[in-house]
């Protein structure tokens, strides 16, 4: 089989244009970068009523084996496409750094991409760097403050607010900063431009108004009295929000099979929510009967966080949800490593399936009606698909085998077909699992116990201290977004399954006023990758006639 | 009078597909970037033969008064428009990160801008976002390569290969990375992404290829042996090849009178050549009768590496050039402080005119014809104009008055006459001033001497081991590209007018291998800017319908 670049760079693509009409919008609801990509404009959601059908992609929890989420969603939707569904997609555009360190793709593979795929993969239309930039910004001011005579007192040692670059660049993870005479020396550090706050919260913005104002609200540090001091303070807001009125705005392109999508947004999933941004969603849901979208890493991360923050901020209500599992990770859960995937053995798979109806429990716990589908690899066996099958069946879930990545939209007409019998058949009751307005506390225990399984929580010293400070200050309502290790459903990484008898231990909280959640921080946190011993970059290059090779 | 970015926002913009009609340009040579931008394609520059008459705009020796280059560039373009004249502008893009520092456009002003001014003035078409993140990307594969065994035994200590960023942030100019444990601490700076070596190489490549091999030859830093190694070693330059693949692309724009306009790239004019790509120069003349272009800073510098550096890398051969000037830049020159501009001075003036006869003569030294612009000014009297018009004609150039600020393209049309006149009945005998096979000191003396009117020139120790360690890597037969105060005709920023009597001190003298220069260090040399106290970014701000107000 070809790989994913060939298949990208051999696409039949249609003119944005024609996508857009698709969907019915007009060359001026769009602004073109290009034949093949645009940026829709705001005013669309303004003009239309959203009652489309909202469809949630997520997944079991992720093992090295690779489950295939985005190349399901994207596969889901041109299924729909071929059924003769008004459908339109809305995933999270890729970020350029990591493309640098390790190759693996963003925008789908196989036959289920979305394309221009180098495009998306580098620049596409400059989102990220906009984000980076409206970030750097505010991080100059605050040093820039402390130069001019720190008038507000922030408390260099407090400094929340760290600086960003779309780039793998490990010795950026630990600096001093203001060497030489020019200001304050003190620790720093840069993060990948997607673990931005401004990301996230671009994500959760309605409008260019709540960004500004979303912005304003992001605390960037502590005075010496230890006040939380609010971005709004350094009056960058309104400059930064300036910098962002073209990010803002939904970008559509399409997929292999010409299916409109709306490729949008890709905060962490860990420190963040994990999804593409409301404004994408939003578009998608604007101009179509069918909208299907993802969020990151398992069930317990990305459909929580879709569920709890951004369906609540967004005021969404999702019809019905896919859990994308497949037999090899569901085998890694059971107790196999990576290189015996290849023989059945119903045993490890019998015990690995617990995890995926852990994740199932959890979706019903929202209300809301689901299908597993299984991205058939070709050692899968007869008998462990049918395994998996029963076992959904115990549940009163039906399975549908998925072969989107070797076959495209015809790969997924059976998944489609399920979804669409959920969606018109089977009544969602969707509501979040927590009310905001709890304590923090509350909040917390409810996903550690109701999600994770854990038998409590325990608290560092310092996170009680934050509790305290933050519920002092009036952060108590916002919802909680866990920053918790993707490999486990648990916040230990070697629980593999389904773990039990474990306690959730919450080390700090941060803050993420702006985005409008608290992340209490569970385990190691990595806001900057590196690059490996033969980064990925060795292989891209570039022919005389522009034509890109070696990306991905 | 309205200010800029509103006198900006009332022009009626023509759609981007119409001002490249104007020129021949039909929808499959250009990528369109909304309604009012577009990325010109390079099979343009191979299908058309380059046989426009190219103007340089450059200046007298910038003071506090302002001296209006930019400003006259557009100006003239759109007079030459107004005369039927077959004419296309190519100018620098701005950089963003300054522009949210101090107020002071970079796409011309008044009735002489280029539009979409907020686009151009913020991300525009991502160009310096790509440059910077292809910079930053043989950065971190720098640390990367030393943190993964040093194979190729880079001295830490000699990486001459920092950070870039887009933004005034003076805490990142002296700073130490790699702390933590990741990697090798060692001490390291940011500079704002126009100073970026990439920048250089992006403004002197005449295609793709050309592009990825400079990168190629960058001088990254020094072995413990100190033997130089270049980029290439890190294998990379394909991947920043391929993340510039659209910046190479010159962008068209127009100006508020509907002239195309090529605004593409902008390195500095210090330590780089200061003008605007090939590419879009070579756009320019491919798509019109006359190319009107400028040069940073004053003549000393934007003209002399124009003509050196810029003309000798992609083969051009310019027509006429004009020198702008001002009757209180001239006054300043001539003794006179910023408050004190309003009231006629003579004597002033006169001491003061020796500063443009100086670049006059320069100019001349190049064999080319020439017509100065006074930018005129509310207090500018008749004498003060009578009496440089006189100064002049002694020299045998034309004066014409300028009012392109106030006017637009009508307050030009004396100047475009004349330059007409110019290209029409006086021959330009272009040569350089050096060849680039003369020794390295040869050529810097060559430069001191003719254009600054140095005694000659003095080096340090380290610079006379430069030159030694240079010439024995072969890298002597590079042009120079001199990094001095724009100032001063010499390099003493106070010697005002026409110094002389001063000897050229070198102190260092820095490899751009890529960009293809020597950067002999006359003095100090600020990478990055700081914020002031109150950053222009606190005044800029966009509204609920994205309406940007407060940039300049």
């Amino acid at each position: 089989m070809k790989n994913d670049i060939e298949i990208a760079q051999e696409a039949e693509q249609e003119h944005i244009v024609d996508i857009a009409e698709k969907v019915g919008l007009t060359e001026d609801d769009i602004e073109q970068y290009g034949d093949n990509k645009a940026k829709v404009n705001m005013d669309v959601l303004e003009e239309r009523d959203l009652d489309s059908n909202l469809v949630l992609v997520t997944a079991m929890t992720p093992t090295a084996a690779g489950e295939g989420k985005t190349t399901t969603t994207v596969g889901l939707g041109q299924a729909m496409n071929r059924l003769g569904e008004d459908c339109a997609i809305a995933i999270r555009e890729p970020s350029l750094g990591p493309a640098m360190g390790v190759k693996g793709g963003a925008a789908g593979g196989g036959y289920s991409q979305v394309i221009p795929m180098e495009d998306i993969n580098l620049h596409f239309t400059g989102d990220i760097h906009a984000i980076g930039i409206a970030h750097n910004l505010l991080s100059a001011t605050i040093d820039n403050h402390m130069f001019q005579g720190n008038e507000l007192g922030l408390d260099p040692n407090k400094v929340g607010f760290s600086r960003v670059v779309d780039m793998n660049d490990r010795a950026l993870r630990n600096i001093v900063v203001g060497l030489g005479g020019y200001g304050l020396p003190r620790e720093d550090n840069f993060m990948i431009t997607v673990a931005s706050e401004i990301m996230a919260i671009l994500c959760l913005a309605n409008n260019i108004a709540e960004l500004k104002e979303r912005m304003g609200e992001i605390v960037i540090g502590y005075t010496f009295d230890d006040e939380p001091v609010a971005a709004k303070e350094l009056n960058v807001h309104g400059a930064m929000a300036a910098l962002l009125k073209d990010a803002i705005r939904p970008n559509l392109v399409q997929t292999l099979e010409n299916t409109p999508a709306f490729v949008h947004g890709g905060p962490f999933a860990n420190i963040a929510h994990g999804c593409n941004s409301l404004t994408a969603t939003k578009m998608a849901m604007a101009v179509s009967d069918i909208t299907i979208t993802e969020a990151g890493f398992g069930a317990d991360l990305g459909a929580e966080k879709f569920f709890n923050i951004k369906c609540r901020y967004g005021d969404l209500s999702p019809e019905a949800t896919v859990v994308v599992a497949t037999a090899r990770a569901l085998k890694m859960h059971g107790g196999k490593e990576l290189d015996e995937l290849e023989d059945e053995d119903l045993d490890a798979l019998s015990g690995g399936i617990e995890n995926l109806e852990k994740h199932i429990e959890n979706i019903q716990k929202f209300g809301l009606p689901l299908v597993v589908a299984i991205n058939r690899f070709p050692h899968d066996t007869e008998a462990e698909l049918e395994l998996i099958r029963e076992r959904c069946e115990d549940m009163g879930v039906e399975v549908a085998l998925s072969e989107v990545f070797a076959k495209g939209g015809e790969g997924g007409e059976e998944l489609a077909e399920k979804v669409l019998d959920l969606v018109e058949n089977q009544e969602s009751e969707f509501d979040f699992l927590y009310e905001a307005d709890k304590s923090i506390k509350e909040k917390i225990e409810t996903i550690a116990t109701e999600v994770y399984g854990a038998d409590g929580v325990e608290y560092s010293d310092q996170a009680e201290e934050q509790i305290e400070r933050y519920t002092a200050s009036g952060y108590d309502d916002l919802p909680i977004c866990m920053a918790k290790t993707q490999d486990s459903i648990s916040d230990k990484p070697h629980l593999k399954g389904r773990p039990t008898g474990f306690t959730l231990s919450v080390r700090e909280i941060n803050i993420s006023a702006g985005a409008g959640f608290l992340v209490p921080i569970t385990g190691p946190v990595m806001t900057m990758p590196g690059l490996p011993e033969t980064p990925s970059a060795e292989d891209i290059d570039i022919d005389e006639d522009g034509k890109i090779s070696g990306l991905f």
